[in-house]
């Protein structure tokens, strides 16, 4: 993994009033997060990995998750993009790399690929960053190896009942987070959760995009609720090459 | 119509590098300009008219206007949003409102509906504006009711024979505005004009792009060109509610 660039000293300031504070009792505090091009796209198309943000934005990522517990992600997501989900961003230069940001896998039908060598799993062994959490429906089974090979490393399988839809509610989803101590979770995408998020105001407390000026085109991953979404507290920083928008999700 | 709020100062050294220059021969400068959601869309849906940016980035959209000598948008814009398609900014708020940027409406197939009521047609009639240039094919007829109206006010029809696809070419619009003696011209939209232009980078001058803070969902009008399209010169301005980009194309 390459070093990051240094974070803009702007940026603290500008972040401030959007990063975690005491979490309510039922869920944690839940910062909606993502780089987008102007043309909404997340990636260039389904399954492709698309670099779309700054260095000095990918700091930011970094310095954002070191304030959450958590980083919670879409088993679509893990699967294109293979990430660390990791922090590598830290206040002293010379403190020892460790993370201890919680990655987070919504997978209700255990659909990732996991194995030893996985990037996840490898950054776990490297001591660089925690096994994940692995958010499953209950009813799913034959996974028995893909549990151990994450309780090896310190992570775990976290079984949810589905709702009458047949879907892992968001509220339940953070419900259990909570329980399980984890007080701040920054979801990072995918494009559907991002979408199914928007859409339910009262799960959000911060939200902060990352707009790359570049048009992915139409066969993109978009990001578009399905009915429009207001905002409020809105301010942007703009950097080198990006413009940043951070806000809350108006009721 | 009502007043406009001052120009924020920072604009004008903001916009400066990508005002109308010197054209090219063949063509007049060409600026592409519009107002989008945050995910990507210029109205909440086919036909509806969608206040997305602040007054001050609606003030910025006249100064601009102020520079070109005509702005130009699709037969279905004016239909939905019946503009006055006039420059009300002006440098000294004491001199008289007059506009002498020229409307231009691509109208391939003469389908506006076009009378002494619609909205250009009085602001020419109050001298706040001119009359429109209205494209149209080569072959369409009945219309001369429509072309005698234009010219009573001072508009004229121009016809511009289709390619082979039977389409319009946009180099053949821009040279013939050209020879019109038009040698700026500022692009507003809508969707589908946007996105062909930005498809086509050697005939793109300026890019000016206001964003604003809010989701429009999936059921609006977007805008994303067909595939990958880069930027260079890239800047942004940031105001009271909306992040601005102004770029050029990449070739």
């Amino acid at each position: 993994m390459s070093e990051l660039v240094p974070l803009p000293a702007s940026l603290k300031p500008f972040l401030a009033d959007y990063l975690p504070t005491k979490p309510k009792n039922d869920r944690p505090f839940v910062t909606l997060t993502y780089a987008q091009s102007l043309d909404s796209r997340i990636s260039a198309g389904k399954g492709q990995q698309t670099v779309i943000s700054h260095l000095e934005t990918k700091t930011m990522t970094h310095y954002i998750r070191s304030k959450h517990d958590g980083i919670l992600i879409g088993a679509g997501t893990v699967a294109a993009d293979d990430p660390g989900l990791n922090c590598r961003y830290r206040e002293d230069e010379n403190a020892p790399a460790s993370s201890s940001i919680r990655p987070i896998v919504v997978d209700p039908t255990f659909r990732w690929h996991l194995t030893e060598d996985s990037r996840v799993i490898k950054t776990a062994k490297q001591g660089l960053g925690l096994a994940p959490f692995l958010i499953v429906k209950s009813g799913e089974d034959g996974f028995e190896a893909k549990k151990n090979l994450l309780e090896k490393y310190g992570g775990k399988v976290l079984v949810l009942d589905a709702g009458k839809d047949g879907k892992l509610a968001w509220s339940s989803i953070f419900s259990l987070l909570r329980k399980e101590g984890i007080q701040s979770v920054m979801v990072e995408g995918g494009a559907v959760i991002i979408n199914k998020l928007l859409e339910q105001h009262s799960l959000v407390d911060s939200l902060i995009v990352t707009i790359g000026p570049v048009y992915l085109g139409n066969q993109g991953v978009e990001v578009s609720p399905g009915s429009k979404v207001s905002l409020k507290n809105m301010t942007w920083w703009t950097g080198t090459q990006d413009s940043v928008l951070a806000a809350r999700l108006a009721g």
